[in-house]
């Protein structure tokens, strides 16, 4: 596996993770991700006025620190949310460990939570797995699939994304131009997290890292250009979590700068991000069918995501999917209730090729037979055109099913 | 039974229902409520900018006639949306009929429709089915209940509620004082309307009845003011009908005038609305749980709502409902994405009357086994203390289980 690595995993970070006993299955719920020096940051949180410990805790590293990070620590199996004083004070004690452990300022290290809500943090399992977690880091490819696999938790599958960039410098002083390469390596847990327990909730975490040297405010923009056409373009249920966090690191151990607006960079993280995000709807909870709207002719880039977001959340439209039922009158009330601009009688709906409806109307070569078979596809898309101007957006979501249902109603005392 | 209507059917009405042959079921598919003479009209309708034509046509005839109707026809079995201009000139056609029918112009015709959507309105048997029903209708109770039957859907009860005022007159000319009887008799469907073929779709259809003399514009209000404690209280998916329609008429016919801002009138009449709005929430498609929230201390009324939807529309919440399980942590998170001014650190919770979340955190008492005892129930509530102001709101709404997906998924071709 040491090949991988030397082709995939971005240079100047190392990876571990232990079991500290928080995932009651018993397997390994706390991860590392060590910069061999501070590397540049740039950080995105839920919107979610509930925010969990961790996230607050971040917020105050990354400003004391200009956007520098040391060293990542992860929890799975306790959310570190709606704890009060109590969570910042275990948030903080576990940074204040680690930065003891890896010689760094406290400010250093970003915390993530994710899991049980309301419960106390035990920080004394986490202190008391780091002595054997810092000596077992390492830098290999396996070092990498560890964390994917610590942080997941109702998830079924590992989430990773990786891409590498060759870049061209044309060196004045030098051998003339050389050939340099830049990785981005990604991983993230999302599916909607269960805990039989207590207070479950849905979390998304994403870690990117890439060895390209890129400063805080530059990785900020690249940040949040690729978060917009990735994360915030998925929905699984439509509740929004109280710990989403998605971190970006640049060690620069790949000695190429890249400053703002560099296409390649740009295209290859939101790549990345796009991968990802599919991934997690992918294995959305409970999910039969994964489905690909294509809003267009909207007034507005954001009418054209009200409209996404109004139909990615109707429990009577994700259920239709579930049933692989053609019923296009129930998205026509979906984009009616959006709030976006729309005349109902200039509104046109594909399912794939297939014209379900034309003018508001139903579609004279409506096949119901047709249109059925196409929806018994695990993968489809829908587009609609609401003729109202070139607002545009590509949003991914899932059905809704039995499944869902017993992953989030069936409570065991 | 002609002695009940003596008490609960307001006077100057006549009812009626028959097959028509739009319900695949074969049952009472058509209604009328007939006044014996134009009766003072208010109404509202969705607020979803897709709406079936017959909500067209009634906005149009209510400007034509100053809010007066004669005959209100309502089908089950076809909402006559997305169904474009034919389904305009279907609507009109009814009328024309219906007016031929009654003696009246087509514009005191108020057409209503529920059912599939997309599919064209067959008119042809509406107008077969109208002489046949011209002839049946009454004015006894009997006849009241068969429009309730005849509306109804997927719903499992007919929906109605009445109120009786006595008010006191001052007679300065004649015999002192006198007491009157006003009456209020109101009807509905609604469930989440399922028909199991092509594009089924919930939709609300209330209609309520007075006797009461009260011009348009003061009827107007008062019908306003009691939606918006009532049915605007109310989520049972979060998915807003194409075709929901509220009308109050008054015949006048017991002889006593109303005016503005009667207290006593008010209130019966949010009465009945408010028993209505309940019965819809109790016969939710396949909920198991009535949940009715109390949101105290919001910065505003309309904070307050807006943590009563979210809380109302969120997936996590409902399906942990389903399961009795006291995980209010999904609740916090609801509140926090809700777009309401909130403390995270000041938010109380009480499920009934024991405190489970104190300033944002577990509460002390917290009993995980008593929450979900209490969870067990039918019926119960959950008050909400956000400590901001003195925004508040009562609503109802469901838990969502597998019959709501089995309902709502389950398509056989």
């Amino acid at each position: 596996m040491s090949d991988l690595s030397q082709f995939l995993i971005p240079r100047g970070f190392k990876f571990g993770a232990a079991k500290a006993g928080l995932k009651q299955s018993g397997r390994t719920d706390f991860a590392l991700i060590v910069a061999d020096a501070a590397a540049s940051a740039a950080a995105a949180f839920t919107a979610n006025r509930v925010t969990a410990a961790p996230l607050t805790v971040d917020k105050e590293h990354l400003r004391a620190t200009d956007g520098r990070v040391r060293v990542v620590a992860i929890n799975a199996g306790n959310a570190n949310c709606a704890t009060g004083q109590a969570g910042l004070d275990a948030a903080r004690a576990t940074c204040s460990a680690i930065a003891e452990t890896f010689n760094c300022k406290p400010e250093e290290v970003f915390p993530s939570s994710t899991g049980v809500i309301g419960v106390p943090l035990p920080t004394e399992k986490l202190i008391a797995a780091l002595p054997d977690l810092a000596v077992s880091i390492g830098s290999e490819f396996d070092h990498f699939q560890q964390i994917a696999s610590a942080i997941l938790t109702t998830d079924t599958v590992e989430k990773t994304a990786f891409a590498r960039l060759k870049i061209t410098i044309s060196q004045i002083d030098g051998p003339g131009e050389i050939e340099q390469e830049v990785r981005i390596a990604a991983l993230c847990k999302g599916s909607g997290m269960i805990h039989p327990q207590l207070v479950p909730h849905a979390t998304m975490l994403v870690y990117i890292l890439t060895d390209a040297a890129i400063e805080p405010p530059a990785l900020d923009t690249y940040l949040r250009d690729a978060i917009d056409v990735s994360f915030n373009r998925i929905s699984v249920d439509g509740d929004t979590s109280t710990n989403d966090t998605v971190l970006l690191l640049a060690s620069g151990a790949s000695g190429v700068a890249i400053g703002a607006h560099h296409a390649e960079f740009a295209s290859a993280l939101t790549q990345v991000c796009t991968s990802l995000a599919r991934q997690i709807v992918s294995d959305g909870e409970g999910i039969t069918h994964i489905v690909e709207l294509r809003i267009q002719g909207a007034a507005s880039a954001a009418d054209a995501l009200r409209v996404a977001k109004a139909i990615a959340h109707s429990p009577l439209v994700k259920t239709a999917w579930a049933g692989c039922d053609p019923n296009w009158g129930r998205l026509l009330a979906a984009i009616g209730y959006s709030g976006a601009n729309i005349d109902p009688n200039r509104i046109d709906v594909w399912f794939g090729e297939l014209r379900i409806c034309c003018d508001g109307s139903r579609a004279a070569e409506f096949d119901e037979v047709a249109a059925h078979a196409y929806l018994q596809q695990p993968e489809f898309s829908i587009t609609i055109d609401l003729h109202q101007g070139d607002g545009s957006c590509t949003f991914w979501t899932t059905d809704l099913t039995h499944e869902y249902i017993r992953i989030n109603a069936d409570y065991t005392t």
